[in-house]
């Protein structure tokens, strides 16, 4: 209220400028609201309903021919990635909360301002923590370790570790969006005064 | 300098609060980026000089006793680790120029604090990303997983695990600390209008 006050003080032209540029944010905030919100949807379900079944041929008893036994990898073996997964629920969650509080805050009250902010500026956290350990593991799946005496898993699993490296990749989206939130919010009250 | 011709024409009293309000935001400030300074570099070191040297016997031929052989857990034998010392590097030597550049900057120049904004955001994502990653590989060397077959290192290094999860609160404190920065920055930036 005291800012549209201030514009109306400055004569029309001003007051023109600063209600275009308002307009223009909340269009950016939109637009970026609704891309984490599908991005972190997708990441979730991509790696949600991510198995494969596949088999691995073990040599038994030396003398014999190695045996085929079936093996599965499934996302929530991994604690990393159910924190991936989970964390990604709670982000789309939020952002279609969010997308319909900025929608409706219309004449921009300082509360609901307020707390979208430091909402966002969590989901970037959560995200941002996410993806680096569901990368982490990602990475030793496909690369393995020599030192710890990890072996590489992703030779074996290739459609698994594929369909995961996806859904790292549209998560990462999705916190790059949550991060331009915090930055556009940030621009947005720098103009402000 | 604009902020501050408005303050003089607000009257006596509310310019006092408005000084005041504005020298304890400072003040937590400084606090907050030293001590995402103190913690950042203190993560890095920790983790940095982490190294134990260690036996483990492995029996080469049943029928003899098992021999022990000298094994070395470095940090700079596993990605995540060596991804979460480089950032927090960069952290707290941003800290350190952030802190320099903000006692520098009374007056309050525009730029140099949305500089500061943005990078102290980035902070946020980049120290959440690298927590989140050396959590991820700390507790899969501490519980190890049978699916894909990892097997826990922790109980042949235990000093060095003690040592990576000290490290780990430290970074999880700095990561903390410069979100509390962002939060303070948008806090200061929806008072002053």
């Amino acid at each position: 209220m005291e800012s549209q006050y201030k514009n109306s003080s400055n004569g029309g032209v001003e007051s023109g400028v600063a209600v275009a540029n308002k307009r223009k944010m909340r269009g950016w905030d939109v637009v970026l609201r609704f891309l984490a919100l599908a991005l972190s949807l997708t990441a979730a379900v991509v790696l949600g309903v991510n198995k494969e079944m596949t088999t691995v041929a073990v040599t038994l008893v030396p003398t014999l021919p190695p045996v085929n036994i079936p093996v599965t990898a499934k996302w929530h073996d991994l604690s990393a990635f159910v924190f991936f997964v989970v964390a990604n629920i709670v982000a789309c969650v939020y952002a279609a909360i969010s997308l319909l509080l900025t929608l409706a805050n219309r004449s921009g009250k300082k509360g609901i301002t307020m707390l979208i902010n430091f909402l966002d500026l969590t989901m970037v956290a959560l995200l941002f923590s996410s993806v680096g350990a569901a990368v982490a593991i990602g990475l030793m799946g496909y690369e393995g370790n020599s030192h710890v005496q990890w072996k590489k898993v992703c030779n074996v699993f290739d459609r698994f570790c594929d369909q995961a490296a996806a859904a790292l990749g549209l998560s990462g989206g999705a916190s790059l969006a949550f991060f331009m939130l915090v930055v556009l919010a940030t621009l947005n009250l720098h103009k402000k005064h």
